[in-house]
């Protein structure tokens, strides 16, 4: 069996803390590795301070195989995101004529001022991520990809890395209703399955609407065939249990 | 001036992370601490296991002045939440008579199964918090505040635990649109407006639509009169900037 490849998903910004805007990277971002069969384990969100994206980025690149940024990237004073991950790598960042390159595709030359030229800086060592959108790229250095915060932008760059990425196998994940039975009724079966097969990530989630709830188990692992036995376990106990 | 009151978001959930589910109560919870003049300054989101819950846990508690956890406190085996967070505290856990009352008043006793009994397992010294819509309770410990994850169930226990909260100044929010401005023309303007108010929290936020960006600025502070203010030199600054 092979070792899973795990990332963490780094969102910054203080207009997701504010509530301004809700955040749809992390959610996208698990759909998408979980199709390359890289887990996704820990997300967090900074606000727009250097020290506390250092801390995060550092406490994350150090646990997992990657580490995908979204936002900050762009040209105003609150984009800090490329001269903080320049500080948690402790490399220098500046002008990069490849990006400069890139911002020339979109702007004239007497078009590009300071601010736009910000969107250039990128730390040493690092390869540029395209960004087909509106050219200004991000960057991938050590294990972490930086990416820009709105969605359609980092969509496309995470097209740009994905066929870059160390993937892993696929998780094969079944999906059962508990046909109106609640969780307190099956709880107790379920966790003789989750201990039977404890390989597998088993989860029971309810859903709430219209006044009432939904239940749905979930079972996810790499080993297709236990995924298929221990979903056939949960569907007979289920039915018994209905009886 | 008074200090302000920071909080911090932990969810708990495989299912998150897996992109099965995505996370709500996250921008619900900026949204509703914004409205107290409470201040989100981190959001964390880790799998079900319990030694991420404790670390997260012990991360945040330490640094906020509150730290809000959703999911994991339901009848089933994934939901580890209530020991993880006994854990974090070094504090005995078992099952709560008052927890036990409210669960009475949804289940028979012959019903209330040693699963459902698991919801009424609550940290040694914890105050419990209300749940409406189900009755298993959330609850309270130190400064951390454990509710469920089912966005209702969630977003009913705030508003029970709200009335308890410090809060701080409210906000003032003042936003811009850059009346189609890109960043990069007014990015030196703005720039300069954040330097004169540092008191202040501006930023500028693209989004894109149908093929092309759209920009606003924010302005954020306590005092009603710098928002105000910074607002009319930015205005001013854009104004120019069109001309």
């Amino acid at each position: 069996m092979t070792a899973a490849v795990t990332a963490a998903m780094l969102v910054i910004g203080d207009e997701i803390l504010s509530g301004r805007t809700k955040d749809k990277n992390i959610g996208y971002v698990a759909d998408y590795l979980g199709q390359l069969g890289i887990d996704l384990r820990e997300a967090r969100i900074v606000a727009d301070v250097e020290e506390h994206i250092v801390a995060a980025l550092n406490a994350l690149r150090a646990r997992y195989d990657y580490v995908f940024t979204s936002g900050g990237i762009g040209p105003t004073h609150d984009d800090i995101t490329a001269d903080a991950v320049a500080k948690a790598f402790g490399v220098p960042i500046d002008e990069d004529p490849r990006a400069i390159a890139l911002l020339l595709q979109r702007h004239k030359p007497e078009d590009l001022n300071p601010a736009r030229r910000r969107m250039a800086r990128i730390p040493q060592g690092a390869d540029l991520v395209a960004n087909p959108v509106s050219k200004a790229p991000g960057f991938w250095i050590g294990n972490v990809i930086v990416m820009a915060g709105v969605p359609a932008v980092m969509q496309a760059m995470l097209d740009d890395v994905a066929p870059k990425l160390r993937t892993g196998v696929r998780m094969t994940v079944e999906t059962i209703d508990s046909g109106g039975l609640p969780e307190g009724a099956y709880a107790a079966a379920l966790g003789a399955v989750a201990a039977r097969w404890p390989e597998l990530a088993i989860g029971s989630y309810p859903s709430y609407q219209d006044g009432g709830f939904r239940n749905q188990i979930v079972l996810r692992g790499r080993a297709p065939e236990a995924v298929a036995q221990a979903g056939e376990a949960v569907r007979a106990a289920l039915a018994q249990l209905r009886h």
